[in-house]
């Protein structure tokens, strides 16, 4: 199954990547985009190419996208994310290569558009990418098989109402959920059942390849994030939830729904309105993860992460 | 503990109403006010006063409020309580006595500031008689003990983002909330968890007093009305849950937290946006309810019907 | 022609009760009714005592009103009328009588339900008595003759889309225009063109009677506040058009139009926008005054204010 | 002077272009770039390539861009400029050249990016191509010498509040006017001042080049289309002050103000919100036209015209 991953690494967008290249992962990844979101896309993309180096993912192109919101002002996590972005595991200052000379939306548009088979897109960041793509070239809603996104909730983190990646371009939020793509959303419901603890993070250790210590670092400094700042007894690893459901379709369970996205409210700018008792009588474009089998999750996580060596002794 | 009950009987308001005037309840009623909700203000009196008939509260004044919310057009919920926005019972057409000849904003006006103890007011319908008088007398604040009501959530059930009593009036609400006057929520989140179903219709049966009888007769219409439009496994007698709270404070847990009213958006007007992880830095202006004792919950509300009498044989 | 003045004196407003209880004006005055707009109330009804005073306007009640505005928090406009409302003239610390001990509200409502003949409304400030007496007592609608105000425009003058009055309570002008009572709006459009200058002050002094220096003395406070906020070359003397108007009915030219209230926007809260192209299929709901006959208002001016004597030699 | 032409022809864009390519026009066209407005973007396209063909403009790229507005749905007025957008004349069905291959997004950055000297931008229609340039590649902005645009105005004439290119992208138009590039805008205030007549046509026919003869017939039916609909004693040429200003700098009287966009009203929902009083205290951002010398508008338009050729006779 080809992926487009389109994300703001990020340490859960770290965790995610790493996932998707996993032995056991059936995916394969077309390209690497960023967009700013977490932090400056230009710190994004420097993320996502250490991550690559980290991992060996050396033939994957990663393309650079947009460097703002649709409409309005950015706006940055560096409380959770630290000032680079993915603070917490010691990285060499400079990747092995560089980005490559396009960007994001035109790659997206490109690689779609040649698509001999349907690709999914796995939007892990705000959304501005994605929409730019969709409102530059509609042609390309054909060749989405789906696009399997991390954001929203019927909460937020960000304010009561809104999720991180959607208040920061709602407007392109609603570009996506209105396009008529089938869209899978994994909102903060969902993703704050999967916390990542100190015992995820002894667990990771342990298993002594490079790629699980560099992921119990970035965990180790996102569970204390999520501690000091929400007080939440582990870190959520939300962006995680898309690629292990793509590994595993039968972890999470979903509801097909209708999600509205909320542009205009005072308390409310970026809310993904989730309609789950059916009131509004609009046809559902979104399924809705709500719960998932934690045995699972984990036991695919943890295998996952095996798959890229095990301590020899 | 005095009380006004400001409210549009409706089915889970006339539970309320029996539950506050019961043997076991420590509420002094010092009025009933109506208000266009559920359904027409004049019916929601007319239903108000049969009510009071049928559990022989003749001594309490019964006063009619507002006929339309502040600046929307009115709504009502007719697909749930029925035409008479108190379907169900057999209830003769007119009651024993009628309303006072005084607007209920100018009743609470002047018994508040009246009141030699401060008065706890208690909203179950939309907030337009407590709106208007804050307006017309801002002076009544500090003789109000608390503003206990029915209302919201963190979703909806009008439409996704809104309950009913907060989306047909919700700059009543906005007045409210930011008044400084404490405010202790009982939304959908608690009230959704208080499902009256046939055991409870049953249960009342046997009691065998008119009173049981009566609510028996309500709760049946009611449950049947919640299965038909919202697939529910019984009926919430939301309403009721701040009597049951108000006889006996133990039964619910609360959360100290900021609320908003969304007086804007496209897809959220009317929701209550409850601030539960504290993102906002705003003070807490409401005691917003979570969870109760179940067991607790349904021994006091028989205890409560019970105190109406009891089957002799 | 029965009138009720609801108003917030301020400059205009008080050239607007001088001129409707001037000898030759057809208007009976049923009361003078206040509202917080340019200051709080209080200072209002002071200054509508005070304006009585001067012109031995003393069988006519005057009655105080809201406090604040229905939703929003309350603005006012010292800049414009200093500290006191109606800075400028030389005025004693209190008037000689007190405003009646009824809220304007009730007072509007029993005034209407008892009239033998419909009364016009003349609200020259913010609309918060005349919304609030529609919502409570909608039944006082068909004793409205029309409600002939000062407010809005298709400019603004406190943001650039929306004028004082209406932007102070957004929501009251709301339930004003959507009542289905016919409105004839004086808004900046005309109002700006009516300007006092100092040969209006000059005429005013030759004059030589005690209203007609008051006046002068009002105009010159005027004319220097709106110089030095918004570099006119005059004051706009806004309220003194309705009842200009409803002296001669033929001055102002006037267009029938759609006008709604804008209660949502960003940059656009409380702008009344005026279908002067009809490009929204509405039915017309107000008389929108365009232009007017400079010669015949100043002429009516001029002998309203020689009405209170004119100088002996 | 480089400018790049962003238009929607578009009777009144048609008529920018051909004043833009006059022998008395001091322009380089480095592009003309199409966009989803008065009609589908593909028939704008179209009619862009027919309006060179009859002029003989071969050498100038013509380049399709965005088919929908960024956020909301498309909305078009074919009452205003008929089926094909440029109703009126008789033209092939087929241009005898095609757009070239690339999105006018693409253009649009890459000549700014290659320019020796700034570029003039001039948008005759909505806005999102400059929208979407500026977001994908913020870089052009230091390239942009003035974006000269038509849109917007005090007043509307889609909307009471809105005009028909801000309205189409409101979201788009937010981009632009807050991008910190200087922007000249002509809005209804001053382009309906500028009517054609059947005398505007009959001085056209008389001139006797196949350009004034095309010119007239456009003109005729626009001027049928803005009586039919608006009851206007004539057709504002609206695109055509853009380029007029362009060729002659002192026809046209601006103030330098603020501008911003409304995207949330209920009723004002792509206004343009012009601080002429300077009441918000924002640093303006637009040059914002007023009025005009007619006479030497007009003589500026009907030199352009005969520059074209003259009848022999």
């Amino acid at each position: 199954m080809k992926v487009i991953l389109d994300c703001d690494p990020g340490h859960d967008d770290a965790v995610a990547i790493i996932l998707a290249a996993s032995g056991i992962s059936p995916l394969e990844i077309v390209g690497i985009t960023t967009v700013a979101g977490n932090v400056q896309v230009e710190k994004n993309t420097l993320n996502a190419l250490k991550v690559c180096d980290v991992i060996g993912l050396d033939h994957v192109p990663v393309v650079q996208g947009a460097t703002r919101p649709l409409v309005k002002e950015a706006e940055i996590a560096e409380e959770i994310h630290g000032e680079t972005g993915l603070d917490g595991p010691q990285l060499p200052n400079e990747p092995s290569r560089q980005a490559i000379d396009q960007h994001a939306v035109d790659f997206i548009i490109e690689k779609l558009l040649q698509a001999d088979e349907p690709i999914t897109l796995v939007p892990t960041g705000p959304l501005t990418n994605i929409a730019l793509a969709l409102v530059k070239e509609p042609k390309i809603k054909q060749n989405i098989q789906e696009i399997v996104l991390m954001g929203g909730g019927t909460f937020g983190n960000w304010t009561p109402a809104a999720e991180f990646n959607i208040y920061v371009d709602a407007e392109a939020a609603k570009i996506v959920f209105e396009s008529g793509i089938p869209v899978r959303m994994f909102g903060l419901d969902v993703t704050h059942q999967v916390l990542a603890t100190t015992e995820t993070v002894d667990a990771l250790r342990k298993m002594g390849n490079p790629v699980s210590g560099f992921v119990s670092d970035l965990l180790t400094f996102f569970i204390q994030a999520y501690q000091d700042h929400f007080d939440f007894p582990g870190g959520p690893i939300h962006d995680a939830c898309t690629i292990i459901h793509l590994i595993d379709p039968d972890i999470f369970t979903f509801e097909h729904v209708h999600v509205a996205i909320e542009t205009n409210g005072e308390h409310t700018y970026g809310m993904t309105v989730v309609d789950r008792l059916g009131v509004t009588g609009q046809e559902p474009n979104t399924y809705f993860a709500t719960t998932l089998d934690h045995e699972k999750f984990w036991s695919v996580f943890k295998e996952a992460m095996v798959s890229y060596g095990e301590r020899s002794e």
